[in-house]
This record gives structure tokens, sequence and C-alpha cells, in this order.
């Protein structure tokens, strides 16, 4: 099999498989405070340590969660919460066009439910939020402002964003940033206290670590409600039993990851130069989009616009030859829905629909990238005869979405 | 190591470990549409099949959450805030007086910032919350009312509430009741459509499952605003990347612990039988606390007061002998409080104080009970003798306390 989807989800590090089942086996609530309890809570400190001292914060800043959509949750809502009680008249949310879901979806929500007022930064062709816009969105209104939020890197495309710079803009009118750093981290360099974040998303199944764990990074001056009461553990921003099995894989994950980090973003890299080459050669109006490869772009990460194409007849004919990527765009229930990413770029819904994500990972090898480059011209022939409505005849996408069950969300 | 502390945290079965072992080392997102992605959706809708199954839901009514704290939050606040969305009046939540902090602190967070009026339904010196009550608190203003929320059973003295009874009046009344389940589920029988409740609350970690997973068993004409938005998982009501091995190893455990709750009930109902027994016996002014053993009580739960005794002292005596228990009582930063269980059921803050939980589970044995039934009674005296300002000064629990870290919150 030829796993292009590391984006979606990365295969854990033999270490973390490790670290997992051998706590698996032991017993002891990280709370009670017994032996058992004691060596579990000292498990669960230890991973602490290795999560701040990777990603450049405080032990006591790292609050485990259950993984990403948690964690922005968290920040989004919990942020929005806090300095609204402290100034009632904070009410606009600065949130990037193209975030993810799991930061949309809950500015949304805060928008609908919860008083908020959005103010969308614009990206550029290339997915990039610029300090300017951020300084701009800022000015109209600097006391009205809860929090910005805005991505280190993007999901789909890989743009990686100027946190630092961000991060000033938001410090000179003493507003909270929080960013998605959960394709970033173990891909390019993310240090909490030198970006100047004041909270950041990181979890466990992108880098290495396992599914149902993340951690919020917040910084110890920035309030935060809780979504999750009850026991009032993390600081009594975040309660429920500590995993403490998942917690010890996901530090493992993060320490080798982060720390192997230059290494493994030239190799990567270098794959994923490889691979667009290929894609460009053999489907020669093919185009690459997302910032050009270089230091504003995941190394992991080509995602391409093919012409004439149906992006998710792609992904099933690909898959059909045992090779497995991703539309990059979000589809719920079954229902294709051009990229917003895409929208935002400026791409019209046509060419949106027509992309695909190849994103590579800690076990890509050059062979996979001949399988793609030796497939990729026939599959993108295919799909031009059939067309995007006789592909729909077919059933092909059908067919590909019926077992999906419940719901169909990438990523 | 005599472990009495399954309340707690019970240790993972050897079924649920293989699950999870096997699970961790194949690698596909359950929202991706390639073969990967949806082989591991199989095994979400296999899992939840198991669950609905043993629980008496159907499969669609079965949300996958990162456990009960989690789905107590989930269920408490967002049916409150779906059904004051349908009706603004719906501003009432009934509260068991004795909840536990999941769903106690989720109550009184929606009161301070969501204008809740909380109405506490008293227990009984036992625990137990009598339909009555609860009818006489519908009966103020029923249209007023957006939920009740009661436990299935108490995780302090084992209580265990008549549901159907709750839920019938509740149905009277078109209020939709949650109940925590996540003391009860393998332990008593627990069927959802036949309870007749709304909403239901199970977890991993305590019916040999791991940590951060469970459910929240939902009914479908229950409307429930998300806590976490994202990707649109899970009927859209919780968003987050299905974490499937731990979804798997949750379901294993939850088909063994309800398909063998027969057989383990009877087993370990006499051994608890044995153990408040030997207590009573070694220690003859000991007090058990809650319902007399029998349906109304979970099997595995033995909950004493030791008049002259500060509990949590004997919990550190105790574990000095290599015996693990619990004070029962809530517990934050290392800072003692009587437990609220105790003090709604009538008991003085004093010897609230003076209490201990025992609880046993899969793998206790008639070792476990003879050991505690040898060292109980000196403890006990030594205890005593020290006195609890004596205890104090020699640091006991200063000692016991120092490495719990962050937060030392039980259960």
């Amino acid at each position: 099999m030829t796993y292009l989807d590391h984006a979606a989800t990365t295969p854990m590090l033999p270490e973390a498989v490790a670290a997992m089942t051998e706590a698996l086996s032991s017993v002891g609530n990280a709370s009670s405070l017994h032996s058992s309890g004691r060596r579990a809570r000292r498990v669960v400190e230890e991973s602490r340590e290795i999560v701040a001292g990777a990603l450049g914060a405080r032990p006591s800043e790292v609050i485990f969660t259950a993984g990403g959509t948690e964690s922005d949750n968290l920040a989004v809502k919990g942020i929005f919460w806090a300095r609204r009680q402290q100034d009632p008249a904070r009410r606009r949310v600065l949130a990037g066009a193209v975030e993810h879901h799991a930061v949309l979806d809950a500015v949304q929500w805060l928008a609908e439910h919860a008083g908020a007022e959005i103010v969308w930064l614009d990206a550029d062709e290339h997915g990039r939020v610029h300090p300017e816009t951020l300084r701009e969105a800022i000015a109209v209104a600097p006391g009205e402002i809860a929090l910005a939020t805005v991505m280190w890197a993007n999901n789909e495309v890989g743009t990686v964003n100027p946190m630092a710079e961000l991060a000033a803009v938001c410090a000179e009118y003493g507003i909270p940033l929080h960013t998605d750093a959960v394709q970033a981290a173990g891909a390019v360099e993310v240090d909490f206290a030198a970006s100047g974040v004041s909270a950041l998303t990181v979890t466990g199944h992108k880098l290495g670590g396992p599914y149902g764990v993340g951690a919020l990074l917040l910084a110890r001056d920035t309030a935060c409600v809780p979504l999750l009461h009850g026991g009032g553990q993390e600081r009594d921003v975040r309660s429920g039993t500590l995993d403490v099995p998942a917690i010890h894989a996901f530090a493992t994950a993060v320490g080798i990851s982060v720390g192997g980090r230059r290494e493994h973003a030239a190799e990567v890299g270098t794959l994923r130069d490889e691979l667009v080459a290929a894609v460009l050669r053999e489907v020669p109006d093919a185009v690459l989009n997302g910032a050009p490869p270089g230091p504003g772009r995941l190394p992991g990460n080509a995602h391409f616009t093919f012409p004439g194409c149906a992006g998710d007849s792609l992904l099933m004919l690909l898959d059909a030859k045992d090779i497995e990527c991703s539309t990059g765009s979000a589809c719920t229930a079954g229902v294709a829905q051009p990229s917003h990413v895409l929208l935002a770029m400026g791409a019209d819904p046509v060419s949106a629909r027509g992309s695909l994500r190849f994103s590579l990972g800690h076990d890509s090898t050059a062979a996979d990238v001949r399988e793609l480059a030796g497939e990729i011209g026939g599959v993108v022939t295919r799909a031009r005869q059939a067309g995007l409505a006789g592909m729909r005849k077919q059933g092909v996408r059908q067919a590909a979405t019926a077992d999906v069950g419940l719901s169909g969300t990438e990523v």
C-alpha cells in the first residue's frame, strides 16, 4: 500500500507504540493518592516535561486534552468567554479564513450562540495570513477584540504562517493569539515561548503518537474558561481522568518527532520535491497549489489541481491502485463541498473540486513516489475521459461513500 | 499489592489490551475515503454495534467521546442549550445532590454563565433519589425545566437509583433525563431503551477498557448542542478524529463486562460481603455507609466511616501496607474537603472526613479481603492513637499529597 495521507493521520512511531503498550498493563488513576496513583501521576508529569521541553513551553503551560479538536474548541471558546467576562465589550473574534473546521465551526458557534462577531482574516493566493491583514482588522476596534486565531500551517495546502510576526502584532494590543499547530509540530520549528502566541494546539496522531490525546499549550497569564468541568484536573482548565498510557505515548512521539525534525524535514522535503516533479512530468497541466516548496511550506505537503477532473474520482481511482491520498476538501456525510481553503485562496469552485492532497510522513519512501508517478498519468486520463457527470453515473462516488457511515469528514 | 480502588479505575481486561494493541499498528483516519480509512471506519461501526447491543441502545444512539467527564458535560450543557433554544422559559436544571463533580460542576457553570437555575434533588440517608422527590421538583414549574440529571449508581457509596421509575416521572412531563451510568454499566443491569432515560454516560476505564474513551447514549429524539465543533463526526454532536484503537478496546470491554455481568456481580458481591463482615469484625464501631448490600447497591462497593480517624491518614497507613483504597471524597490540589455525598446523606463533616471506600473489581480475590482484614484493625488503632492533629504534625498528609502535583482529585 502506498500511503500518501499522512496529514490525515500518520502511523504511530514504534517507540510510541511501545510506550503505550507498556503503560496499558499498569493500573492507577493519576489523581489517586495511593502508590499506584502516584506512580501514574509521575508518568503524566514526566510526559508534561517532555512536551514542554520539546515545544518551548513551561510544564505548567501544558494542558493535556483528547486531541486537536478539543484543544481548538477549548482555546477559542474558553479564551473568548474569559476575555468577555473581563470586559463585555470584547466580542470580536479574528479568525483566518482558511482555518481548520475545528476552529471555523467553534468560532461560528460563538457567533450564533454567544454574541460573538467574527472578523475573517483574508489569506493570500498561497493561503497565508499577513501581519498587515491582522493589524488592519485589529485597528478597527482594538478594545472589542476577544482573541485572534490563525493556524501555524494549513492542513490542506501546507502553507506556513509567520506566527512570530502575527503574535507581535497581537502583543502590541494585548490581544491573545491562538494557533492550531497540529500540522506544524514536528514538521517545522514550533517554539511556544519564542513565537509569542498565547495558546497553541497540538495533537498526537499527526506526529506519530496515538489518537485521542493532544495538548493545549496555554500561557500562564491567559485566562481560559473550561469546556469540561469536573474533578479539576489540568489546572482546573480541563477536567477528566488523565489518559496515562496515551499521554505517555504522545510525549514519546512529541520528543522524537520534534527532536528529529530537521533530518525528517530534509528527507521528506526531498521526497516531496521528487513527487511534485513526477506529477508535473506525468500531468503537465496539473497546478501545484499553495506556497512554493521551501520554508513557507510544510515539507511533506503536495497539493494539486487537475483541470477537468473530479478530486473524489481521482481519489477512488488511485485507491483502486492501492495509492491512498485525500481530496483535501471537507466532505461531510458524503456530500462533497469545494474546499473553503481553496476558495479563500481565489480558486473557482470547479477547480477546487478537482484537487488532491498528497502528504508524506516518517515512513514514506522513494518507492511511494515511484508508485504514484507510475499511476497518476493514467488515472487522470481515465478521470477526464469519464468526465465528472459520467463518473457520477457510474456510481463511483456513491460506492466510495456508501460505507463511510455516519459522517465522512476528512482529517 | 492489594488493589481495592476499582471504582477509581480498574485494570484493562486482557481482551481489551489485545484489541487495542492490534489496532495501534494499523493506520487510517476513519473519516478518510480510501481503503485504510474505510477499514478504520468499519472497526468503529462494529464497535458501535457492540456497545449498542450490550446497553440496549440503537447503534445510531451511540456517540463516542473521550470519557465520562466529556459525556456528562456534553449531556448536561448540550441538552440544556438545545431545550432552551426551543423554549427560553426552560432554564431549570434538576440535579441529584450526590452527583459526580463532572455533573455537579457542569450544572454549576450553567447557573453561573448561562442563566440556568439549579434545583437540587435531595437524596435519602443511603444516597438515593426518590421518584417523589423528582415529581415534586418538576411540579413547581414543569414548563421551566430544561433537563434532569440523576446518576444510575453513586461512585462513593454505591447506591443504585431507581432509574426506570425516575425516567417514567420525567416522561410524563416530556422532560429529558440524563444519567451518569459510569459506575453502573457492567455492575448492575443497564438497558438504555428499557430504562426510558434520554441520555446515558458510560466510560471505558471503569469496566476494563482504556482511559480516554467513553460514550454518550443519546436518544434520537433528544436534541443536544455540541461541545466540540469541527469535522462533524458522530452525528455532528461530537467532532474530533475517531480514536479507533480506543473505541475498539472500549467496545470489547463493554461486550465482555456487560455480557458477564451476572457472574461477575455474584462473585464480587460475595467478596464484598466478606470484606464488610471482616472490617466490622476487626473494627466493631465502623459504620457501613450507603444502602444495605443487595440489588440497591453496587456489588463491588464497601464504604465505611471509622469514628475518630482521618480518612486520608487511614489511606496512607494502608498504602504503607501495600493496600490501596480511596477516601471517596473529592480532594482538589491536596486540600481535603468532606464528601458532598456523605454530607447530603446527613453525615456531619467530622465523620465524613473519617471515611474510606473499598471497591472490588474483575481481578479481586479472597486474598485481597484477607490482606485488608489482617491490617485494618491495627491501622485504625494507629490512626486513632495518633489523632487527627498529631497525624498532621507528622506530615503524613503532606508527604502523601506533595508529589500529587497539579491536582489531586480522585475519580
